[in-house]
């Protein structure tokens, strides 16, 4: 008697302590859904070039970003992305004159910048060139797994890659030995920005780059990138392949 | 006594109906969610352009777009591009001449099939012509919301709209008495596929009809279309708006 008697409030105390959980719970998460539904929004606008020009990630929005870029939707988007430009690169036939080419673009596309990201709030932060200079100077970003699987196979497929950076020429050691350090071997050439192509928008630097390949005799069947100005422009692949990247914007 | 003693085995037995269901549901939740995260990344894919030409939705993912196309998130997608569109238009100079133009395409732009797909497996199943044309003869498509927004604020800042479409020559009354019925009205022009314009990719049919608009001297600043071959091309605005469409792909 006595031991139920213990046993029926500790019971309804259970029970209040559950129920008032699942409602408080579902409180902050249906906040979080309505943040989330407007930022998902904002994302795809991102992610279509519809925003255009854009500074930094939304206020609103940057625990969101942070929690795709370090859980789950980032590294599915990036495989699921992979997925496609394989498939893609699996039904070109290669000549075998050494001219069937990729083009990668190196950050956020080969190499994941997200450790430095982390520490800078994501893309929230205006962009800071120093300590970004020193983070790559430390050449210890890591691969994006999935690009580096894409690499691999366009490699035993028998595509000749190359890298076509908005990083500068002052950085090609720190940038191949970076590549290097993350699993990437036996790229054709590493293109980074001379003197001659500072300031120009990245849109065109790399159109400019690919029409010297294109008139090499190279046919750029893929190209690969996080930024749409990685892909559009002039002397286009035949198949591009955008990566996710809701941290910044490269015009 | 008694009644307490009742009262006993009956909490036991809701404490045990909540546990069970929390736990069920958990489970339910984390099959969606893994489901969920891929299907946000074929999205994301399609979206994007990276997977190119697809047929159907994947049979794993239909119930996602279902719950995608008639919840929040295409609401708020289409709400969100209007936007990011609006923004730019309020920084159009319009000269006052009556060419500062701006192209939509409409099914999935200006018109909204959902009442159709929903009936249709949205996107699914095989296009069927036959009973599409039928839908189209009763002329009933609601506007999407966000777009007759837009055209309203467009119209008002003295833009010129042409309505560009795939639809054929044949569908022209039917097509006119549908956007008059959504809320459209006073457009430029509709501009529909002529006999000649049979079987041309749309990206070429519409690149070609653009040009035309810009022989006769339209300054295309934006164009709205939620397929990419509304977009690409040449000939093309200076702003492109692609809005979602995860149900189906033209190429």
């Amino acid at each position: 008697m006595a031991k139920s008697q213990l046993l029926l409030p500790s019971l309804v105390l259970l029970l209040f302590i559950l129920i008032s959980k699942t409602i408080s719970q579902s409180i902050i998460q249906l906040s979080r859904d309505r943040d989330d539904v407007y930022c998902n929004s904002w994302r795809f606008s991102v992610e279509t070039n519809d925003v255009g020009y854009w500074d930094y990630v939304p206020s609103g929005c940057v625990s969101y970003v942070q929690d795709y870029m370090t859980g789950d939707g980032y590294r599915s988007d990036s495989e699921v992305v992979a997925s496609y430009a394989l498939a893609f690169a699996k039904t070109v036939e290669i000549a075998g004159d050494g001219k069937d080419a990729w083009v990668f673009d190196v950050d956020e596309t080969l190499l994941s910048n997200l450790p430095y990201y982390v520490l800078h709030g994501f893309g929230s932060e205006p962009f800071d060139e120093l300590s970004f200079d020193k983070w790559v100077d430390l050449a210890e970003a890591p691969a994006l797994q999935a690009s580096l699987d894409l690499y691999k196979e366009l490699k035993q497929l028998g595509f000749n890659v190359f890298m076509l950076t908005g990083r500068s020429e002052y950085q090609r050691n720190a940038t191949g030995k970076n590549l290097l350090f993350a699993g990437y071997s036996d790229w054709e050439r590493l293109i980074l920005r001379e003197s001659s192509d500072k300031g120009k928008p990245a849109t065109l630097y790399k159109s400019q780059k690919r029409l010297e390949l294109v008139n090499e005799g190279y046919r750029i069947h893929g190209n690969s990138g996080d930024q749409w100005s990685d892909l559009f422009g002039f002397a286009v692949s035949r198949r591009s392949f955008k990566l996710p990247n809701p941290m910044y914007y490269i015009p």
